[in-house]
């Protein structure tokens, strides 16, 4: 399939040239229109105009170029079948087409009227570009500067032509780029006329072994166009991820990524169990994994600051006694440096995954429901206000309380969380997680900050228990996602020797509670800023 | 605008003879093609054949038949601006174009042949859909015979012409149908080419009053073609449900989606806290409220069947002691007896909603992590086996397993529940959710299950509270979603007064665990399947 004929009408005129010089200097004869024309003659190309093919001319203000039984049936006759009529009818084969949309979505962007937005819809383009694709068996249709590169080289390669299996995959990309541009015509249209409507395009799917549980299947896709795609995480060691371990991965990173000193997380479904922030990494290792050691096991650990050996030596990965080793599924970070990673590659089930929580796409949430889709903005705002409505905060470090909110607003709700602070470390002590009761989530945040703080006390041992308990407990915060309905969390956590409690407030009862924090020593911070995750 | 001329070119046949007779009568001329052109000059309606319109044959095996520089030109060109120019080229205005394409999708579900699939992309439809459609402004484009109905309509009353805004609409569905239509295409070719990919539309967005929480903000969508979508659930009473009120009813309806006896949900942040089936309705909502009481205050309520009075003056919403009303947010069931909707109605804020659970559409699971889409087939198997490891089942029966099944795998992992049965009645006696640690799920199941049992004892107290607990607790079900790595959730079992155990297996310690059953006279019981929902 000698390509002997090609029509050239690009909006993106980037390689154009090389690729327009490379196609001359084998003698294929270039057909070109309107602007894509003048740039190549510039460049000293020469070109047969569209109208000496179509035998019209350029009419309606650009609207009719190359829309033409020409122009289509040059590009969409059967080589074999249809040879002799092709003939019959003059009709010249087109072999190649270099052509790309000008994108809609620019134009849309850029707040046009709705008029120009009409006007920018290519009607030529689409057509052209579907016959050359449906046709690829022996035409080749090229609509992106990307593939230009791998164009030039097989037609180099092989003395002007290309093979089936690269024609073929242009098609491929010919159809997904005139779908791309319809999709955002028509979501754009309809946005114009009233309706609020969204088109997802997602691709590279990879089939996972299994999906949630070992009897589903299940394929990951990459949504188009995202960035940093968790779709596209590097994988160091170890093997594919799982589908439960791309939520969990999600949860885990999520948790990290607002903290602007070096943070931990260890999560386990989704939720962290541990998290702490401070100066020392593996300080902050060491607290995160106090959050819930017994979780922490098998868990997915995320860092948002590259990783040195000093740190996952924590893990004790080369303990002679197995038992002392810590086994964990993920670890997940900025990067490691070589000495880490060499560490961890002891533990051969171990994923070692390469990304930054900084580099999260920032997208709509989305969540879909039988037939429907939830979109919103990500919830991205820690508070509204700071309003003391009991005791004061004055020994309480901002710090503490942003940190609070950020664990909080990552912990499925219901959800509390209990904070701690010290030496400039700031870590989750314990967390109640998806609860149908609020104190049923009080009640186990509680008695995880009681273990935590048996583990502290277990290492110093210099004071009694009790003592040692309400020292540690009265300096800490307690945060709740949502408002109290009733003073009985407030109750809860004094008698448990809790002294601070940060909640959105809104209850109609936020009176009632207050009184009762005032009553019972406790200070008091309304937010105004609910944290809701499901 | 008056439309004097039409061309019709269908694949949907439906109500094209009507539609052509009112164009017929009303001097309006027909262009048409191929089969349509057969099929309307059948019933008797005299039709230009597009041949003398292009001036060109129908070419090639049927790929050119419309593609002209004449056609489009005459759909295309601007009637003010163009008028002289298309008069000069001979250009005659085709006002009216009805088109819609074969459905790519059916030739592709019929596992057509690749060659029979490239042959089927129609290239002249589209072109002449999108011409039309983007000279709206003087065109008007069917492309579903959904519209002849209101075009017949506005053709009548305008005496020949349609307004300006039902042009608009009509190019609004055109961009849509050629969109829908290249997105199969691109989808299939992928498909063809070993990519996985995946479009998704979704329209008729509705803005919700906020998202998860009040500081976002959300859009509802329904997914195109979704047969009953939660989007359009009926709302016979109260506000329009809130971005956590469509989670939360999607949870509901899941719950009770398998249960063959009437059956009903409690749900409170998606969770079922309480869930019963059996014979009697008014006796499983009793059953369903008591597995949460504290909690089921502000729940979401579901039913697998119609709801009548006698049922509903469970929550005794006419109480003159408001303290005594239940007061819940959302009541879902698949209809209500006149006089139960007049009772709910005493509960103004109440949202009264229509779903039959058992429509819940048959689509793969979707879920969006950043920058991708986890795509996997629904969890609809309850166990692949049901192997007795220890002790023996036979005083169970298999509805109580199923149910327990159904029950654990709508409860977010790590769950446990605890299921009992008596005269006929199925339900949920305790539950934990969404624990890092399966042995914390286990304990707030057993102190839910506990709970309920206080509740029986003290409607009767014709035992002691320690023979009554003992006895019941005997005959109940602990169901875990997933494996125990260690003994330890079998002997907090069976300290708590245990009997029976249902759980997947498949731990590397199975061994170990089934011993620690039979020492502790625990009957157990693997399903194969683990049931993980996140």
């Amino acid at each position: 399939m000698k390509i002997n004929r090609a029509l050239i009408s690009v909006s993106d005129k980037t390689f154009i040239i090389p690729l327009a010089f490379l196609l001359q200097k084998n003698g294929v004869e270039i057909i070109s229109t309107g602007g894509t024309k003048k740039h190549l003659q510039k460049a000293g190309i020469n070109v047969v105009d569209i109208s000496s093919v179509t035998g019209n001319p350029e009419a309606f203000g650009g609207r009719m170029k190359t829309l033409s039984f020409e122009v289509e049936s040059a590009l969409l006759f059967d080589r074999g079948r249809d040879k002799d009529e092709a003939e019959k009818l003059g009709i010249k084969p087109i072999d190649l087409v270099v052509c790309n949309l000008y994108p809609f979505e620019e134009v849309a962007k850029k707040g046009a009227h709705f008029d120009e937005l009409i006007e920018n819809i290519d009607i030529g383009g689409p057509t052209m570009i579907r016959s050359a694709a449906k046709n690829f068996k022996y035409v080749t249709v090229l609509t992106s500067p990307d593939d230009y590169p791998s164009f030039m080289e097989e037609f180099k390669n092989n003395q002007g032509s290309v093979s089936y299996e690269f024609r073929k995959k242009m098609m491929v990309k010919a159809f997904n780029h005139t779908a791309d541009y319809d999709s955002v015509i028509a979501q754009t249209m309809d946005q114009e006329t009233g309706t609020l409507s969204k088109r997802l395009h997602f691709t590279d799917g990879k089939n996972l072994r299994y999906g949630e549980n070992g009897h589903q299947q299940a394929v990951f896709y990459r949504l188009k166009d995202a960035g940093h795609s968790l779709h596209g995480i590097e994988i160091l060691h170890g093997k594919q991820l799982s589908y439960n371990n791309i939520l969990d991965v999600t949860g885990a990173l999520y948790s990290v990524r607002e903290m602007q000193s070096p943070a931990c997380a260890v999560v386990k479904h989704s939720n962290p169990c541990g998290l702490a922030e401070g100066e020392n990494l593996r300080q902050v290792l060491e607290k995160a994994w106090q959050g819930d050691p017994v979780s922490a096991f098998g868990s997915i650990i995320a860092f948002n600051r590259k990783v040195d050996k000093s740190i996952v030596e924590f893990f004790r990965l080369d303990a002679k006694d197995k038992s002392q080793r810590k086994f964990i599924e993920i670890i997940v970070a900025p990067g490691y440096e070589q000495d880490a990673l060499e560490y961890l590659k002891h533990h051969k089930n171990l994923r070692i995954l390469v990304y930054n929580p900084a580099d999260l796409p920032v997208t709509p949430d989305y969540r879909f429901v039988p037939g429907g889709l939830l979109e919103q903005t990500p919830d991205d705002k820690l508070y509204e206000k700071l309003e003391t409505v009991s005791g004061d905060f004055s020994q309480i470090s901002q710090e503490l309380i942003d940190f609070g909110l950020k664990a909080v607003k990552n912990i499925k709700s219901n959800a509390i969380a209990i904070v701690g602070e010290k030496k400039g470390y700031r870590y989750l002590m314990g967390m109640g997680a998806g609860q149908p009761n609020r104190l049923v989530a009080t009640k186990l945040a509680i008695e995880k900050a009681r273990e935590f703080l048996k583990m502290e006390w277990e290492n110093h041992k210099n004071k009694d228990w009790n003592t040692f308990y309400n020292r540690e407990i009265s300096r800490a915060l307690l945060i709740s996602d949502a408002f109290f309905p009733f003073p009985d969390n407030v109750e809860l956590a004094a008698g448990n020797g809790i002294k601070y409690i940060v909640q959105p407030g809104g209850s109609i009862r936020d009176k009632q509670v207050i009184e009762s924090a005032k009553e019972l020593n406790i200070n008091m911070l309304f937010t105004g800023i609910r944290h809701f995750k499901h």
